[in-house]
C-alpha cells in the first residue's frame, strides 16, 4: 500500500457566488465540502488509480468528523489519529463572472505532545507495510518544525522511499534528512536556495540532501533533477482551467509510477498527465480517467544533461 | 416566557483576515462560531436580558449539531425540531484594515413536508405557555411562502402576542394574517408598501394588517405607527460601529417590554438601547449589559401626531 500522511488536514469549502464584491452580501448558490489537506488530495488520486492507499495525519472535533465521513465515500483507507482540536477549515470562493477563486484558510487546531505521540506509533505501525510514503503539507501549530525530518529518518529506517511535498522550515529541515523525493514547486524551490532559475535551484536543492528534486513549475511542467539524469515534461497541451490540486495530482503521479517500478521519464509522464488531466477537470482537484489516459502518451519528456 | 421561531437557523462564522483581496489566498487570524439565525440572535439577547426563552425551528446535519452545542451555553432552551438536511452556515469575513464585513450566506436545506408537520406539532405544544412569540427571519427552501401568516393564526388563536420579523412575500402574506407587530426595516418597508417615505409606508402596513409597524431606520432610530400613536426614537448618541444583530436586539427589546407590560415609549426605548449597545459592541451581534443600562435613560421618544 501506499501511504499519505496529512498533519494540517482541511475539510475543504467551495463557495460559488455570481461575483464576489467586497464588503457586500452574497447569496451562495452552490456549496461544497470535500476532505482536503495535500496528502488527502494525493491520496484520493491514488485511490481513483486503483491503488491500496492509506490515509494518516490529524482530525478531531465537529469539523474532523464530517471530513472522516466524506473520506468514507473516497476509495482509501482511514487511519487518521483522533485529536481534541477542531480540524481547520479551507474556503475558496469561486466568482462564477471571472472564473477567479478567493482562498480563506482557518490556522488549525493545535495538537498536544500525547496527540504527537500517538500519531508516532501509528506511523510506526503502517510502515512496514507501505511501499512509499509521502508526507504533505505544512505542520500544524504545537508540532515541532522538524517534524517531517523526523519522519523521514523513520520511513528511511525502515527502508521505504519517502517523498516530501512541504515548504519554508519544515522543507529546509526535511531535505537535510536525505528524502528519496521533494516536489516544490518555483516558489517554495526559489525560498529554499535563494536561486530563481529552477535548474540551479533543483541542483542546489539535491546538494542540501534530496536524493530528487521534482520542481513543479505550473505551465511549464515538471523539472527533475535525480542522480541518473535531468528530465524537463512540459504539460502535452496549453491548458487553461483551475490549478488547485495539481500539485497533488502530481504526487500522485510519481507515488503511482514508483510503486510501479517505473523509470524516471515514465514516472514524469504519469505526474504531468496527471496534473493537466486535473486543471483540465471541471470540479477543482479532480480528474477524470479518460482525460488522463488520453494525455498520457502525449506527454514528451525531454531529457537533458546528467546532473551534476 | 417568550418563544422565538427561526425556521433557516444558521452556524454563523465569523472569520478575521488582515485585509480581504479578492483572488488571492489568505490566513485567517480568528475564527468565531456562533448559533445563529434571526429568531436565534434576538433569543440570545432575551436570555441575557433574564427572560424565561425558548427557541425552536429546524437544525439538522452536522451544521446543526454543532449550533445546538453553541447553543446548549446559551441562556435559553433549545425546542428546535431535528431535520435531515444540514443547517447552513453564514460566514462574515471581517477585513482588519477597514473594519468592513464581507457577507456569505449558504441557501439552506429542504424541508420537507413531514418536517413541517412535526415542527406544527411541537409549535402547538409550546403556544399555551408563550407571553410572545417571535417569527424571525427568511423562510427554508420547502417551506410554503404562506407559512408565518399560518403560524400568525395559530399565534392569535391561542391568545398569544405575535412580531413578525421577515421579508419579502412572507412579509407581505404574514402581515394580512394580523400580527401584533411587524418590525421590517426602511428597504423592506419600501418593498412591501412601494411608498419610500416610512411613516406613509408604515400607515400602509398597518392598513395591510399589522396591529403596530416598528420600522428600524439605520442611524434614525425606530419609527413606531400603531393604534395609540405614532413615535419617533432616534439613538441617543450618533454611533459608530457594526450594525449587525442590531435589529435583532431591537426585536428583543419590544418583546421585552411587551411582556413587561409597558406602554410603546418605554418599548421603543428598550429596543433602541439594546441596538445602540450591539452597534457598540466590539464583538459583532454582542451587546453589554452596562452599555445598555447606561444608553437607556438617554433614549429620547418623540411622540408625534395620532396615526390616521
Amino acid at each position: 500500500m501506499i501511504l499519505t500522511v496529512t498533519l494540517n488536514t482541511a475539510l475543504d469549502l467551495t463557495y460559488r457566488v455570481p461575483a464576489l464584491t467586497p464588503h457586500a452580501s452574497h447569496r451562495v448558490t452552490h456549496v461544497l465540502e470535500r476532505p482536503g489537506g495535500k496528502g488527502v488530495n494525493v491520496a484520493r488520486v491514488l485511490g481513483a488509480l486503483g491503488h491500496d492507499t492509506v490515509v494518516t495525519g490529524f482530525a478531531g472535533g465537529p469539523n474532523g468528523a464530517v471530513l472522516r465521513t466524506l473520506l468514507a465515500r473516497c476509495p482509501v483507507r482511514d487511519a487518521l489519529v483522533p485529536i481534541g482540536g477542531n480540524t481547520r477549515r479551507t474556503l475558496a470562493v469561486v466568482d462564477d463572472t471571472t472564473g477567479d477563486t478567493t482562498q480563506l484558510n482557518e490556522p488549525g487546531p493545535t495538537v498536544t505532545p500525547e496527540e504527537w505521540s500517538a500519531f508516532l506509533h501509528r506511523y510506526g505501525e503502517l510502515l512496514p507495510a507501505a511501499e512509499a510514503v509521502a508526507l504533505c503539507g505544512s505542520l500544524p501549530p504545537g508540532i515541532h518544525v522538524g517534524a517531517y525530518a523526523e519522519l523521514i529518518r523513520t520511513a528511511r529506517g525502515a527502508g521505504v522511499p519517502v517523498l516530501l511535498d512541504t515548504s519554508g522550515e519544515p522543507l529546509r529541515r526535511g531535505i537535510a534528512a536525505r528524502p528519496d523525493i521533494v516536489k516544490p514547486n518555483a516558489e517554495e524551490l526559489a525560498q529554499l536556495t535563494g536561486a530563481r532559475e529552477p535548474e540551479r535551484a533543483a541542483r542546489d536543492a539535491r546538494r542540501r540532501g534530496a536524493h530528487a528534486v521534482v520542481a513543479s513549475l505550473g505551465a511549464d511542467g515538471l523539472l527533475a533533477v535525480t542522480a541518473s539524469g535531468l528530465w524537463q515534461a512540459p504539460p502535452p497541451a496549453t491548458v487553461k482551467g483551475n490549478p488547485t490540486g495539481a500539485g497533488d495530482s502530481a504526487v500522485a503521479g510519481l507515488l503511482s509510477a514508483l510503486v510501479d517500478r517505473l523509470p524516471w521519464p515514465d514516472r514524469l509522464s504519469r505526474a504531468v498527465a496527471l496534473s493537466t488531466a486535473t486543471v483540465l477537470s471541471p470540479t477543482a482537484g479532480e480528474f477524470e480517467r479518460e482525460t488522463y489516459e488520453r494525455l498520457l502518451p502525449q506527454v514528451a519528456v525531454q531529457t537533458q544533461a546528467p546532473a551534476a
